[in-house]
């Protein structure tokens, strides 16, 4: 049976990988690895570095271009579902042009649970070609794991929940009872549109990558400090990714 | 200046190592290891495995019991913060006999963020000792990925939140408006006391160990089950540690 290795390489710091990621690497014959724009391009060559420090055995590498989301679609979910149909017939191409007994992987950023479409998309591929492979996923670390180490801090206080969302939930209010709150997929700086009372963040910008950026504070006195370090990183590099942490104090 | 790595090495799969755990683990001198009980000991075991099979420098390894909590103090938060100060000072007598220029580590289980004293007891050890070194926390593969790499499915539902939470908060209600939750550190079978409609369960035990044993369904269907594996498991082993995501399902 074809095997597809969907193997999470964590969130851009090479080191990141781990010896599981690292054998399943030196089982395939092929990797794929997805393209497109300023953002996908420093991804991608994340990627090919990956492969080439830990791949000891002859592979193919097979680029393809990642598709744009048709903005005209209102529902956000329907825009989602029908953009992993899009990206599902190409991967559909990709795996049928596979040798029937070869192993493919695709190098998911951070971990394929934690808002990664891969796991869906390959279902779909399933369902769409009636192709039979295996699938195997490799755990990786997520941006949530690098967040915390960066800051030194633990991600719960004692005992106590831990909300992650995305900064679109986060406009429509604070979740419910948390006192940690994750937040990630925030392209709208939702931090500075939030209540600022006792609350803490710990904002970080390309975590554990070269140009990692940290800031924390009460989140009334840094929220403007963010947002003009986040512009000014954004204008540099040409794309950014942050998350951050949410902390209500007692005081 | 002396170091402390405090260095997540996953949960149980000597593989979930990532290079960069690797490369802390040799640049130290000493490696602190908890030991006490069963599950202390099989736990204490896969350490001394990782330090054998991963290092490749001379390195002290020092053991040291981990010392019970209280189970008289009635509250659990001062429960958790009395013992964490009885560590502390074991602690910080295990650091002052390291040399002047000596790094030392500490290995945590899974990733030091997540439901894990470490960070806390290091932090009064400074402010109880007065003894001055550097922190560089390493991120590792939490029992969350662990888990959804085991059952190969997404954590989130498309673009919702996610809560983290205990058996001891579950008990007291489902959390408002969300529909994944990750349930650690549950030893009551909490799982067995919610209503259990319209839930789909996916349960591991000792995930990404030998002893993995995984069960998903919808939750009235296999909770017995699980609930019968679960103690038939723990009876053999002499310690069990189960992770679980429930997710409402619209049906
Ligand atoms: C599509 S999600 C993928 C998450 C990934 N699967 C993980 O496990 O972290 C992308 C979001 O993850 C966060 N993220 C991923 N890598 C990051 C990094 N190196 N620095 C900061 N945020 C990051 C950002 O919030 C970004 O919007
Ligand atoms: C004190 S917490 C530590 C969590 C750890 N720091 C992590 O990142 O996963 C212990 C809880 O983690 C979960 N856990 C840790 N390792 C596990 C494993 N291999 N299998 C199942 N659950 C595990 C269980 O819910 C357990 O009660």
């Amino acid at each position: 049976m074809r095997k597809l290795f969907i193997i999470g390489i964590g969130t851009g710091n090479r080191e990141h990988v781990t010896m599981q990621a690292i054998s399943a690497l030196n089982q395939i014959d092929v990797v794929f690895i997805p393209t497109k724009g300023d953002e996908k391009a420093a991804l991608a060559a994340i990627r090919h570095e990956i492969c080439d420090r830990y791949i000891s055995r002859p592979v193919e590498i097979r680029e393809f271009p990642i598709l744009q989301r048709n903005r005209e679609t209102p529902d956000y979910r329907q825009r989602v579902i029908d953009w992993h149909d899009m990206i599902a017939q190409s991967y559909g191409k990709l795996f049928a042009d596979m040798p029937d007994d070869a192993n493919g992987a695709l190098l998911v950023w951070g971990d394929p649970g934690l808002y990664d479409s891969t796991l869906r998309i390959v279902e779909s591929v399933k369902e769409q070609t009636g192709l039979a492979f295996d699938i195997e996923v490799i755990p990786g670390i997520t941006a949530i794991q690098a967040l915390t180490a960066a800051f030194a801090i633990p991600l719960n206080t004692i005992g106590n929940p831990v909300t992650i969302t995305t900064g679109r939930k986060l406009v429509s209010g604070w979740p419910d009872g948390a006192d940690s709150v994750v937040v990630m997929l925030d392209g709208q700086k939702t931090y500075a549109q939030i209540a600022p009372g006792n609350i803490d963040i710990y904002w970080a910008a390309y975590v554990g990558m070269e140009q990692e950026i940290l800031i924390s504070g009460p989140l009334a006195k840094v929220r403007d400090k963010i947002s003009a370090a986040r512009e000014a990183a954004r204008a540099e590099h040409g794309w950014i990714m942050d998350i951050y942490l949410l902390r209500r104090t007692s005081a």
